[in-house]
């Protein structure tokens, strides 16, 4: 900082903004909101705030999502800041946007959005949003795909035991393409990331298929021994 | 913007800071600067500016780069947004912060540093820098490691025509490690990213090594193609 002095320089309005995935009924989905205030009012957008000056720029991203979610606790991280000049017509707004990963659980009514106008959709099938939300919605697509690569994050968008099945369909959502089920079966059950519970979903099939929970203590073993995750 | 009406929000200053990189006798090194404003004044510092009201956060951090080093058209991508509330003891800042690869060409003495005292030192012998400017180097190090992976960008820390120990020799510094010499030359020569020139570079040895271009046209038809660099 050598340029300005701090007082010369001219403060700007600072915002957080949201790309909320899910998964359900097998697909990735999106969630958006109906913009409440002036200019756009009524219009599709991704949720978001201003950021408090008693706030760091993550808090209010997490703030954002258990205000209106209800739910902490859920994968997230920084996409990229939108700093365009004329990005917001409502003023000189730089937007921080943040993409996380959602646990919808209908069968237990955790997830409620919270007075506001809101609806999940298809990420093929996202409307005209606000402002850059489209493009912040397509940089974070493509972020969730490329670190989904490496790293087991298609465990955040299901319930802690899961089957097999929902585990490629999750994936499978995320790539949007076909994966080879007994390689991915295989590859899944080698690794030792899954640990099998005694239950079974048999919802599906009457044979019904185990459920398993996702094993982080033996991922971060796994990481040190220079394990790589790849689907 | 749900929440918050743009009336209400109160502005934050936010500025840019710059990672820049060079390569130099064989090292990756890091451009740093003294700060020449209050509070830590006369410590050293990576460059940046306050975000004027009428330019947007990449034409700030570019006009930070081409005022300082008098440099336009080097690579630089956003690295990531720091926004602790306490981060700046100055006022509450936040800081947009990018890296940049710079080509350090000092016989043809296109690259000055303006104004400012400034220096570069070796990657692994960066000293204490102000606020949390060693946590922005630090990430902008494994970013350029994580990206020089799979993409070409080594080529942008030499100068235009380059010899093949040279090519070497940037990524060996990127990676802190040996490159199989055989293995790398028979990769890129493979590759056909190099064009080779009539010239040759005889400052080391009596035969010469043959000096190359990188071939960006060749590299968007590969990309298309679906080639994969990597090192």
């Amino acid at each position: 900082m050598l340029i300005q002095s701090y007082h010369s320089a001219d403060p700007i309005l600072l915002a957080v903004d949201c790309v909320i995935f899910g998964f359900d009924q097998n697909k990735l989905k999106l969630l958006i909101f109906k913009r409440e205030v002036d200019p756009l009012a009524g219009q599709w957008s991704l949720i978001g705030s201003f950021i408090k000056p008693d706030e760091g720029a993550d808090e209010a991203a997490l703030r954002v999502l258990s205000e209106i979610t209800g739910i902490t606790g859920t994968y997230m991280e920084q996409l990229h800041t939108f700093g365009a000049v004329n990005r917001d017509k409502g003023g000189r707004v730089i937007s921080i946007a943040y993409w996380n990963l959602i646990k919808i659980q209908p069968e237990i009514e955790s997830f409620k959005v919270k007075n506001h106008i809101s609806k999940w959709v298809d990420i093929n099938k996202v409307p005209d949003l606000i402002l850059d939300h489209n493009d912040m919605t397509k940089m974070a697509i493509a972020r969730l795909r490329e670190k989904a690569k490496y790293k087991p994050i298609g465990f955040e968008l299901i319930p802690e035991e899961f089957t097999l099945p929902q585990l490629l369909n999750v994936y499978q959502a995320i790539f949007q393409r076909e994966i080879d089920d007994r390689n991915f079966r295989k590859k899944m059950l080698k690794s030792g990331l899954l640990t099998q519970t005694n239950k079974k979903d048999k919802r599906t099939s009457k044979k019904g298929s185990y459920l398993y929970r996702f094993n982080n203590q033996r991922y971060i073993t796994l990481l040190q021994e220079g394990y790589n995750f790849e689907i």
